[in-house]
């Protein structure tokens, strides 16, 4: 029994909710439920995840959408690594016949609330990384995209590329937050935030709420929406033998993330291979990520990432991206996947999370 | 793809460790991993629960394993209600083949360190809570205990028969921390602690820690041990529609728990009655959920729980218990379940939780 996306469902995304994230979620949600005409009488499975408590428990969401029991609840300590890799652990679920209806979603007050931005990391190595200034996630993917960029022979007009292709998206996407197009001039004469990244390099906090709808194929024909068919799903935490899972200082290849140590087995699993793919959804909390992703996933040559970007061959991030549409913590690049399929491409690649630890997905057409 | 699990691990369980909740996690795991004689290095999943971070993250610990990757990482956000559930998830894993070996392991220095007897509940409902002394996890069930005995027509000599059978099995059990025997006059003559229970009504808190490793029952045949064979797992959260997802104030019913919910699911999949049961593991953070959970199961019928402890008939927390051994949050009894597995059980029903959401597996002999 293989599983789908059967719905999806967004709030809107704003800069003063003037919501609860519970308020948030019950309405992603619902939205999703009812994209796909399933009532929350027959969801049975719930999964999320939060960094800071930002979001709400699981259970208060169920009870929100007066679910009436749940077989399958998660509520992942994780942070971008997690959509994909949630909706791979809901896909298990389903096929496994654990559950049968699992929502998936991410709700913040991600501007107005806690800012997912600015945010200082704790635990051991934190007294000696925040009095050099090295204490926000910003830093710690900037110094991997300079690596990156002097490993590949990129440049900052690669990023640049990346944060260009993804507003002119955006510039037909109603949810969108940056609306407004940009150049690669604008992109160039701003300020550094943080070297080699500009504003337009990083993206954009929001509130609001994305939620997914996973059930099994079977199921999913019979609904409103043509099933987005869940061919496969990889997570993967850690490159070296017992130096650094979850450290991701500590690795040593600053120019390849996660993307390109999961990619045989998400594409195995898929029976498909990187040519095969014909829409990507890369995790873009920077425009780095994005080179690094095409690149480690094999959809681009290594160095070639922004070419590949520029040349407009294969759509990349068509919602605009989390640079553009807004942070929605990478939830909302699992739903525009399940978009990208409705509208007749064939595979979508899809990942969640930046650096070391983080998940992928592939999507395909149900024919 | 069926799972099972294929080692078990423990730490001595003190009043005091000295060690960290990593260094007891560390341990468990290898014990569990050199049970099985599987190396670390072929560990690809890992899950553990906490509540009020008493822990250690998952990648810590097999970061402290020297496990080279990670393709399964569970942090849940549950308490007693995960251990079944866990193994349970772990298993769909495995059985999908998304992941080979997976620990699911608890750790905890629950006596030397945050005591989870003493936990004060937070959230909406602790103002209302707080002031009338209805703050602790002992006095909600404490009160679900006094529903149960009244409407079921059982006693506190019921209550005391499992104290007092549970300690006849902790006399031979080298791990337990209460060895010593307990007669039914003893436990009668004892204090309140809170009505109905009386201090050996309750779990004793210790530190240590208990590991379990997941794989698939073909791997499992060519290891140190005979497989336990998991042969059904059920998770339950919520009664009522749109009502008590996660508060279990609101339940109408306070003599049934999600035992009586999941029953019908969990043997269905199994493929066994409860007449099959020649060994249970009852989730026991006080006397009472044993009864609840042996009724709810349908081992024992309603109001006839206490006399089938008394009976003898069925082998019931054969390592004393939550009450006796330690109150490892139930990652214990999942694990004494395997060693009666291996000892020549055939079936074995074993339980996660007290009240209205909590999980359960069936384990099985390989034969």
């Amino acid at each position: 029994m293989k599983a789908a996306i059967a719905g999806v469902g967004y709030t809107a995304l704003t800069k003063h909710s003037g919501k609860t994230p519970l308020g948030l979620a019950r309405e992603a949600c619902q939205a999703a439920l009812d994209d796909a005409g399933v009532p929350a009488s027959a969801v049975d499975g719930i999964a999320s995840f939060a960094v800071m408590h930002d979001s709400a428990p699981c259970v208060s969401v169920a009870t929100a959408l007066a679910v009436p029991q749940l077989r399958f609840v998660v509520d992942a300590d994780l942070g971008g690594q997690a959509p994909c890799y949630l909706v791979w652990l809901a896909s298990m679920a389903v096929a496994t016949g654990h559950a049968e209806n699992v929502l998936v979603f991410r709700s913040l007050n991600g501007r107005s609330g806690a800012r997912v931005g600015t945010m200082e990391f704790s635990g051991a190595g934190g007294q000696y990384r925040y009095p050099i200034g090295y204490d926000a996630y910003l830093m710690y993917c900037a110094m991997w995209a300079r690596r990156f960029l002097h490993e590949t022979g990129q440049t900052e007009e690669d990023l640049g590329a990346v944060a260009v292709a993804q507003r002119t998206y955006a510039a037909s996407n109603e949810r969108a937050y940056k609306r407004w197009p940009l150049t690669l001039e604008e992109h160039q004469g701003q300020s550094y935030v943080c070297e080699p990244f500009r504003p337009d390099d990083c993206t954009v906090e929001v509130d609001g709420a994305c939620a997914v709808l996973v059930t099994s194929v079977e199921r999913a024909r019979d609904l409103r929406r043509p099933p987005a068919v869940i061919a496969s799903g990889a997570f993967r935490a850690g490159p070296r033998p017992g130096l650094d899972i979850g450290d991701h200082l500590l690795w040593a290849d600053y120019t390849r993330n996660y993307t390109s140590i999961l990619r045989d087995e998400l594409f195995g699993r898929a029976g498909v291979t990187p040519a095969d793919v014909d829409v990507a959804e890369i995790y873009d909390c920077f425009t780095s990520t994005v080179l690094m992703g095409l690149e480690g996933l094999g959809l681009a040559e290594r160095g070639g990432a922004g070419d590949l970007v520029r040349s407009g061959r294969l759509p990349i991030n068509t919602h605009g991206g989390l640079l553009a549409e807004g942070y929605l913590h990478g939830m909302n690049t699992v739903a525009e996947a399940v978009t990208q399929i409705r509208a007749g491409h064939e595979v979508c690649a899809v990942t969640s999370g930046a650096l070391m630890d983080g998940s992928a997905l592939v999507l395909v057409n149900d024919r």
